[in-house]
């Protein structure tokens, strides 16, 4: 435990990364809806290894099969069973360190928490788990937009230190898409391929920041005092690997301002309805949704995993010299992207349904 | 819903700023404790309002009363029912305003959310809520130290452009409250409350960061993968009244970095213990703690309520201006040091607990 | 832990019998619920002890006051803290027996499990601890039956080998509490009664099995596979001090049926509705409601307190005999009742307000 | 939802009876488990028809696989998915009765709840969704075992008015399986073996009583005040697909006794430990195993599948009549023994690990 999160759509994700496959149950789909399987397929995709020369050039097809919980193309409300077959995967490098750990990743940790592990390619630990995820958020997306009118875009904000200017109000999948790099602001994207591309050459690896705005929230969604929007979103983007920050509205932005600078003023809009003048909330107040766009930064470090010997020790706890063959990505923010929308979507799918059993 | 945390030490917290009282019920500390509740009572006493001239003057005694699940001063496994009674709370300046919206306060979204809401004193949004969970907090601290030798502290770090140094391997309470600011670098913590009685006077109000470490945390603690230690602490602060964004370990920095730079190497101490030579991870890696300093920053926007005039629109969504009386905090990082204590707290003793249930 | 029920309606309750006071917290109660606290009140009138010479003299006045999540008579969605003051208890007599167990009672149960123990009239394990559910259920109750007609009655079908026959149709509350045994059937009641008051002489107690119907439940509340409608109903039941058995629908007799006998035909009624001919399967199929009425039954065992010396061991596992003084209900049939009620409307509450969810 | 149950060790289960297949994910076993496939499986062969003359011909050879979560043989603490396949299932006869409501069975309810469900052989409704729960138990049942010392065994101990004698104390799985009726009281089982042959022939079905006893269960575990041992064993056991009632200890029996009958006095076995002189509270006193040997008795209802024509409603409320080709049980009670053992096992494990949580 706890591979669960939500309380009324539960998605619980199981599968190592090198074992026989991977997937997720999803407890609490409404029924009856039209399942889209493209358009899950298609944010899969845009997770996978491989898509670019910017990332690494593995290839995971990651073709999903359903197996229970859809009837005639429609949901049925039981849990919908998805999983994702591995295929190929090769262990031997990883056999020769299965007793060395690899420094910034779990491998010491999963063995301090559960006396064994399944070393091959990183198991459960294995950014490969958030395939699973992705699927279901693609579920929780398709929802969100058919019911609520939701819309959710995540962009490549920052990498290393090239930080791109977005328009959250315009940005949409397709402008995100355009560039390799998944940054909207295009010459800064160049420099980031570029950037990337050295980072390769030396062995390196970069960091970065995804951005994400979810538009077309209703005002009401939020469960305090615990449960609040801007909580359950911290906590799902810090469930990724790799992150290390979150953000919500102004963020740490927000501590360098004035009250009177920072505090969203109430107007109303053509339609009349209440909206605020400026959004240093990011959507969020008192931790419930007030219509206005939901927006989130998430920090991820540089990847673990590098192309040079680093010293560690091993599960004897002597010390050792670790130098893990193969290609790796230097920099995963472009494949982060639909993670964070993933993320977005499963905590907003969730508290729409609460706010739904709230109206009787 | 849901005003509940934590899986194992579960805590409810109930009540409003101006109604009868608050409290928490706490299920599942264990039990044959002995409660110091003196500590407790230093806790709360620490987040009250009226503790130096640079918060707000009112005063709240807060005195906790412990209503079940202690027995001859030891917890018997069941049910500890806190309550904090409210007194004398006047609500008379909130009523003239219960259908015009204060901004950045939660007065629209909980209309929006429940169709009505206490408006005395903020009702349930109030801060005053989170001296329920302090008292929980300083429950689940006791357990810690004793049994586990955890200790965690947090301080000032930040408020405005103002930034301190800290050594999180050195800072005590003690160090942390020798200024009222609660900032340990004394040099900056002067400039602060400097800063802090300027705004006062501008009418206007500041944000900032707390830092928080807590050391002394085995190796083994955290949930993969939705309750990853650092998923659980960013959910947990960022609960908290006004923050807005949540660090661990190298958190945003961390972006700018390289791998080579960001890898936390292992290697062993005097005593053959595994560690790290740095400690970028936060103490955690893989969503696991892997003994190191876990490392927090959580970033607090400026205070929305202002003495001074605010646009804003009624409850009918006719334009409005505000202007509440009284006198408030023109910063509440000083009370927000023992809030962050609290939530690491709380999740810590959920997952240390949790990993007790895993060793048959 | 647990003293929490219910996803949507959760119910913590706190306290022990000889505290300063038990209650419990409602958290989800939806918002603008206008609360009948006289009718809570009643209801908490008919659980508490000295209604009746048929039932223990002791005198528990059993007043309720609500600390938070009520204003202006309306409920706010957000906890609501019940809280029920103990008075006057009297814990000198079990003093003496305190490290003496009391057969078929929870003391040592309780020592097993948690180490130490509450001794003070039962403490946590103490029939007390059911008033905090009553008022949480009366909660429940005005919900189910103002928003969907539901409305449930319980009463006595058997007090040892004292059997009623019952129309489940056509009871109502008001008929059952027309004698003070609450059995409704009048001649089996009388029988009931004096069998009470004999076996009071004989300082010894009865046990019996409470019937309860809830009519009105529409079609579609349940959640297979685990949180079945007759599932929950009888793990509900089965959390009731003294509870050794429960039924849905035919029981026990069920099995004693030939399929073809037990089957419910499919019909409508005069409205077109779909209805069975007859109703073995007690309102509920594949754990879902079916529009029928949901009935049940409630074995209780005999009460354990006795006024009689018994054989038994002390906490250092020497033989004893213990003789407690005071005044004891030899039959709690009659106050029974309402906790049948009680725990019967929690569950369907909760099942109402899941089925809400799915419906956006 | 909702398809999980447990705290600790969650077990999920997912999947409908005629489509790709079903299954479970455990999710919080304990790590470092040597699991015994075979074991496994002998328990899911004790759940298929087709084992003897007296369960339906039907082969289905439930073969499991697993697909994450065990590593070299071991159990890593991630989750486990179990996969137990559909093959050859034929839907044809079904979907000719697609709009036509089995009367007794969950189409309507189902359509009720839904809007729409799985028609295919009683998709997620049917009791084939038991076979992974099997599984679950099975590694629960070798944990207990091994971890525990406790034993689980389940036995028919009624079919229709035919009732057998078995001895608790004594009774083993190989007992219990050396007849087909699973009977253990051979002269009993011969007639009821007899009767379920004459039930077939008249087209007819028949229900019965499961008796089930936990031997070495330590005192201690069980969640008061609802998670209370025999609460959940309650609703565990009535969560099972035609159970109508479920009994712990003297269950309905006990409400014909009196107090100084069914109290069961404390006294010491030979080797000092605490045990009762009777058993009547059936190794749980208020919601806590004593150490006692745990009894239970699940009711079941007689089968609702008959080869027989039934007056029933269609999904457009017009009347009809059904008759279902095929060949069914005519009693399940067999194949339900394991169902019964393996819902104790899963509710046993999780209040172990509960309690191991409690000790720090």
């Amino acid at each position: 435990m706890s591979s669960t999160m939500g309380r009324l759509f539960r998605v619980t994700t199981w599968g190592e990364s090198h074992g026989k496959g991977l997937g997720c149950t999803i407890d609490g789909c409404p029924p009856g809806v039209r399942l889209d399987l493209e358009r899950i397929q298609a944010q899969l995709t845009r997770r996978r290894p491989g898509q670019s020369k910017l990332v690494t050039p593995r290839q995971e097809p990651d073709r999903l099969e359903i197996l229970s919980g859809v009837f005639e193309g429609r949901t049925t409300g039981t849990p919908i069973q998805v999983v994702i077959w591995n295929k190929d995967a090769d262990s031997s490098k990883y056999e020769r360190w299965k007793d060395t750990y690899r420094p910034s990743h779990a491998d010491y940790t999963y063995d301090a928490k559960y006396g064994l592990r399944d070393w091959r390619g990183g198991g459960r630990a294995s950014a490969r788990e958030t395939a699973a995820r992705v699927a279901a958020g693609a579920i929780a997306e398709q929802l969100l937009e058919e019911r609520y009118g939701v819309e959710i875009v995540g962009w490549v904000e920052q990498v290393a230190h090239l930080s791109a200017e977005v328009d959250r109000d315009a940005i949409t999948r397709d402008l995100v898409d355009a560039h390799p790099t998944r940054c909207p602001d295009l010459a800064v994207a160049e420099a980031m391929a570029e950037l990337i591309q050295e980072t390769r050459v030396a062995r390196d690896s970069l960091g970065g920041v995804v951005g994400c705005v979810a538009r077309g929230v209703p005002a009401g969604w939020g469960e305090p005092v615990f449960d609040k929007a801007e909580a359950l979103l911290a906590w799902a983007m810090m469930s990724l690997p790799a992150s290390k920050g979150v953000e919500v509205g102004s963020g740490f932005s927000g501590a360098l301002m004035r009250g009177s600078e920072h505090n969203d003023l109430f107007t109303t809009d053509d339609d009349g309805r209440i909206v605020t003048t400026t959004n240093y909330s990011g959507g969020i107040q008192g931790g419930i949704t007030n219509g206005m766009p939901i927006t989130m930064r998430v920090a991820f470090k540089p990847v673990a995993t590098l192309a040079r010997a680093q010293a560690t020790v091993t599960a004897s706890s002597d010390p050792a010299e670790i130098l893990m063959k193969g290609r790796h990505d230097p920099c995963v923010l472009p494949r982060a992207v639909p993670l964070v929308e993933t993320m977005a979507a499963l905590v907003l799918i969730d508290l729409a349904l609460l706010q739904e059993a709230r109206r009787p």
